[in-house]
């Protein structure tokens, strides 16, 4: 497989960390938000194991914020997501699918309630800061929508709870999953999250004060040494073994949060308003055709770089394969797959075109593990 | 400078001539509109001399398509940009601003008229549909908006000319700038504009039939021979040098159309209604502090990953630096800066930190040539 250069430029941002990560060793970027997201420190193999049981920092950057504030902020997110905020409270993350008027996606983000009146949606890649304006200048609410200047680190792997402690006390342990605070780095205040973009636990520091955060960084390198901390990056194989999806590879706006498996984001009961609520009643009424499944397939790799359709005995199209990569867990390749309805069951077979070689796969439930 | 990979994924779509470019030799891309879009075959040097006295045929499909159609298209697509479309026609391009609330920019597509109620907004970097997707539902109009399957091939380069006539007959020539119309390929109609991201002349095809295009990309290739056609992308030093101004790299929605020397397509006296117009007004009533400039610079090469920030001999930030490149014909680094109003002077000079030593710049107006 052909490597090919990314040409840099303003328009495909640097982050705050960038010179910082291309001193420790990264090889490959993907771009996110219109930003650089290292993609790789060489084995992505090595870097798997390396997070299951040791602690990472990532540079994150481009999961970026759309910052809604004002009177009317509260309408207008609950608006663009179906599921129900009302009882939202501050200091808290959601998991917030965003749906447009035909009830398909336009992004997945994490919504932080930061007060009553101000909210960050911490974005996949789409430009959701676009569809809140034109959303907002088309309702007349009386919102202010900005991207703030906010460039979050994560911290990730199970020494991060140890490595976190002992930069920032035992308080910082005491974080429920999904819940955020204030904690201090040498007198600057930077807000944290205990999530982020792996399953193995951790933070996300969403760093406002540049120069603290950028001294922040490096000193979780210096006392990290201890718990083996090393750069890194969401990786492809430890989130596909769990599942997380990725709008863009695993779904996209030709697909409903039915399709994604979000039913449980989805609040139709409730009285509250958001876009495409009716178009979901009569979706989820009529029933989906096609759903994300995973898949294993008896083979040690495999290097997708888009969509690949998956196809019964008959030579019948039955799904799209978007995402896979070898698993060293289940040692063969896992994927994650649009299925039709008829390749709904587990262990339901398929085949796979692979250079010119057919290999047959079969459907399971998600998360694999 | 050190190279790094792009991280493939579906993510960030291929095209259909994706594997076609990677047989002729692509060695670098960028992402546009969540697409691989070339960025280098080999020397950019070599690429634009060739583009100057030659035919190139570009894999331009991350010029997006945002497709409105319906009873309020019209109204909505003239709400969306600060350009006078009321006597807009059939057939043509319009390069046409959009503008946010604030008066900001969102993009600067070419809008193409397909009909009285169907238009194609052919987009830059940014998720304009999601903006549209917005403001249509906010507004209750009665739209559809989708991405259709387009994806441009521009032929580029002052022998484009006589490769269309080949292929496509007289006719083609007789089209004018910012004409587009319906030609056959091999039985299958292909819109065609006269347009493209160069000063070199050429087309832009816009492809709907996936394999109709294919087949024309081949058979361009084939003919072309005795044009010395090259495959190619839009080309940095071509593209500087003749001020083609780019989203994201020398303005973004940070910037107004007046800092961006658009003025020519605000219309603010008309009785059209579209967003942002009374911000507009107070903008320019007011005037603006910021205004995108060329520089030159006596150096001979420079590698701009990001802004830079332009001093006064006083050390005083006067402005950014967008984009530059080492330009052939001036036998210098020329770019595009945001500049301050201190500095809006011809022959003005700047100081400019590179690798540590400070360099001397001189302002000067746009187009360069």
């Amino acid at each position: 497989m052909k490597n090919f250069s990314i040409a840099k430029s303003r328009r495909l941002r640097s982050t705050p960390y960038t010179s910082r990560i291309e001193k420790q060793g990264v090889t490959a970027y993907t771009i996110y938000n219109h930003m650089l997201l290292p993609a790789a420190f060489g084995s992505i193999e090595n870097s798997y194991k390396h997070l299951k049981e040791n602690v990472q920092v990532w540079d994150v950057a481009a999961e970026r914020q759309v910052e809604i504030s004002g009177k009317d902020s509260a309408k207008l997110v609950q608006l663009m997501t179906c599921r129900d905020l009302s009882k939202s409270k501050i200091g808290r993350c959601y998991y917030c699918p965003i749906i447009d008027n035909s009830g398909n996606l336009v992004n997945d983000p994490v919504i932080l309630k930061l007060d009553e009146n101000k909210w960050w949606i911490s974005i996949a890649d789409s430009d959701v800061i676009f569809f809140a304006k034109g959303l907002a200048a088309g309702n007349n609410f009386d919102v202010k929508i900005i991207e703030p200047v906010v460039d979050i680190m994560a911290v990730q792997g199970p020494k991060s709870f140890a490595l976190m402690e002992k930069v920032f006390g035992k308080k910082i342990t005491e974080l429920k999953f999904f819940g955020f605070d204030y904690f201090d780095f040498e007198e600057t205040k930077h807000l944290i999250a205990r999530s982020g973009w792996s399953k193995q636990g951790g933070y996300e520091v969403y760093v406002q004060n540049t120069v603290s955060g950028q001294k922040l960084y490096d000193h979780l390198f210096e006392v990290g040494k201890e718990f083996h901390v090393s750069p890194g990056c969401p990786n492809l194989i430890e989130r596909i073994e769990n599942a997380l999806l990725s709008y863009g590879n695993d779904f996209d706006n030709n697909d409903n949060p039915f399709e994604c498996g979000f039913d449980k984001y989805v609040s139709l009961d409730s009285d509250i308003n958001f876009l495409g609520k009716e178009k979901l009643k009569q979706i989820k009424s009529k029933g989906v055709q096609k759903k994300i499944m995973g898949v294993k397939i008896d083979i040690k790799e495999i290097n997708l770089t888009g969509s690949k359709n998956l196809y019964d005995e008959n030579n019948n199209i039955i799904g799209e394969l978007r995402s896979a990569t070898y698993s060293p867990h289940f040692q063969k390749v896992i994927g994650i797959a649009m299925m039709q309805k008829s390749h709904w069951e587990v262990s339901q077979s398929f085949e796979i075109q692979i250079n010119n070689n057919t290999f047959n796969g079969k459907v399971c439930d998600l998360p694999f593990i």
